[in-house]
């Protein structure tokens, strides 16, 4: 199997564009020049479209990790008081983050299920300078209320902070009409971009309520702001210069096919893998509700009886199509495929396809051909 | 001017070779994968020869910024010392960090002017847990005595961080040899990488010494070595891939050329630059004595009398040719060209014939030719 000739159908980093991959092969230029300046502003521009808010952006140089680190450490100090919610991976680490950095009152629920709302809201009202929630758990495949939590963190003036990173760009995410005070997303999910970049906005609201100095020297959304309002527009810190040629290109292709139309799309290839895995008897993991949702995004689905991760996560990737596995509690016991940025239906077909050649092989599927017809009816291809 | 053919002879990023630039185009790879974990690996292997290290060794993504940021906030908790000695920009930054998580002991010299090595005991005989200093202070050309430090550290008992990153692989660096605990350095300066990594050494006695937990979440060497101790080798959060694949490909060239033949030629190139500045009167900016040397990899040298920044700077631009001004408080006062990694004689030869040309028409120059004799005589030719 050549690595490289592969396709990458895990939640992150994703598949990027050939004419994306291309740009990152552009010579270094100066990260304080005009000519990187133009290149910041022009992202940002574009990305304040891709956030639906007017909020201020700023891209930081690192993993999505390293946006939460900020979003909390330039928000809560020691004697503050954060409430996190969580019901998967990622929301847990923002409750470690909070740790780090002053006090949580976590809300947590069972991996996979919906929040609580009446919770939520009872740990508001024992009062907190900020809350905290992912909108997509990525390691579970649901997609939270944000924009219920949201109207809760307004009533309890509440900073809130939203870990969108599998999820902006990719579901519906309404930063200014849901008060988001700071959202972050990273460059690998639905912006199709290598991962290395942290992008993060931030309200006023958000600013004003600052720390004086930020937990962390190196996640300071002050610096970062700072620096993001010279002329020409800078990083306070040298950036990875090719994954902004990256995500310019990114937006771009973004851009032109339209930031409504590529949410929609995936919306529907998403709809297509959960078709597909009805088609097939495949148990989709996470439990919905009015509020939570099945995610656009990312696809987790119960592993099928008698077939190992092994079994099916290695006999998809020896047929060249990469998919991940459940996460800590849940290894073995889930599997997910990513429906993001430049994903197309063809992929989406193989990768059923590949689905379905593994199924049979093991002798769990009692006919082939069905979760590839069902998909293509809903990509209508 | 076309930004995409230009000759980048700043202190970093610093011109990157074609075959890195396309090792960057290749298609993403899950970072949970034995591939990447493979990659990883061989990346570590050959960074301890570049850091003359048996230490571990980590990745982090982010500027060299972070990696600085990870050794102070691992090592200094709210109520220890680090002694931050600083003769310029980068360690006034090591000041800055350590003000944040704990008490700072500053040892504050002028810019560009040596350490004075009692000061410095002085300092750590009040007591101290860490000392840091940059080896390479690039914002002045000046290298500074890191091996000196080193006894002093060893004598008192101090973890002795180290900002090595416009140094290690250009100067001479021996971490293990100079008793240095924690090493830092970014792939965009003698790594010849595009900017977005940090790699960090770690001693085994800094690692007994770490805070109970790190300061910042992000920059957490603790949660850096743990992932880097797995099989696959693997990092905390999801990295920049292609930065891999760069990082990979440049230390398979440096490797190639030999470690110790890539240090030699630099400091051959440096020299050069010196030769061609004292053959046109202008004036090296640092003060050196018996420890401090001007630095192999950047050369600071004072504007030319007559001559503006923007004259100068921006004519050579014109002419494809991108050098550094001074920062901060030296804006205006020097101009600095760095000579790292992948720059080759006629490199060189090119940036000080275009320097000449920008002098002689500022009427700044006697006579054309003299600068470039004198660098293609060191470079031999």
């Amino acid at each position: 199997m050549d690595i490289e000739d592969t396709l990458l159908m895990i939640p992150g980093p994703v598949k990027v564009a050939p004419r994306v991959l291309r740009s990152m092969s552009k010579p270094m230029i100066s990260h304080r020049s005009g000519e990187f300046g133009a290149i910041y502003s022009d992202c940002i521009g574009l990305l304040k479209q891709f956030f639906e808010t007017q909020n201020d952006v700023v891209i930081m140089t690192g993993s999505g990790t390293v946006g939460m680190d900020a979003a909390v450490g330039s928000i809560i100090g020691r004697k503050d008081t954060i409430v996190t919610i969580s019901n998967g991976k990622f929301g847990e680490r923002f409750t470690e983050i909070g740790e780090r950095y002053g006090k949580v009152l976590p809300v947590k629920f069972e991996w996979g299920t919906p929040f609580d709302l009446e919770k939520v809201e009872a740990a508001l009202e024992q009062g907190a300078k900020a809350v905290a929630m992912v909108h997509n758990e990525t390691s579970v495949g649901l997609t939270n209320p944000a924009k219920e939590v949201g109207k809760l963190a307004q009533k309890h003036d509440a900073i809130f902070i939203v870990d969108g990173i599998s999820s902006i760009g990719g579901n519906e995410f309404l930063t200014d009409d849901w008060n988001i005070d700071i959202a972050i997303t990273g460059s690998q999910k639905a912006l199709a971009v290598p991962p290395g970049l942290a992008i993060v906005s931030v309200s006023q609201k958000a600013e004003e309520r600052f720390e004086a100095k930020s937990a962390s020297y190196y996640a300071d959304l002050k610096a970062h702001l700072k620096s993001a309002r010279k002329s020409p527009v800078q990083t306070p810190y040298t950036p990875a210069v090719p994954l902004f040629f990256a995500l310019q290109e990114a937006l771009h292709m973004a851009s032109e096919e339209g930031f409504a139309s590529r949410r929609a799309r995936t919306a529907r290839q998403a709809e297509a893998v959960r078709s597909a895995a009805r088609a097939l008897d495949i148990e989709l993991f996470p439990q919905v509700n009015e509020h939570s949702h099945y995610s656009n995004t990312v696809t987790a689905m119960k592993m099928p009886a008698g077939v190992t991760d092994d079994k099916l996560r290695g006999g998809m990737k020896k047929q060249g199509v990469v998919v991940s596995g459940g996460q800590e509690q849940l290894k073995g016991k889930i599997f997910r495929i990513g429906t993001m940025g430049a994903c197309s239906s063809g992929d989406i077909l193989r990768t059923i396809q590949t689905l379905e050649l593994v199924l049979a092989k093991e002798g769990q599927l009692r006919s082939r051909g069905a979760g590839v017809e069902a998909a293509s009816r809903v990509l209508g291809v």
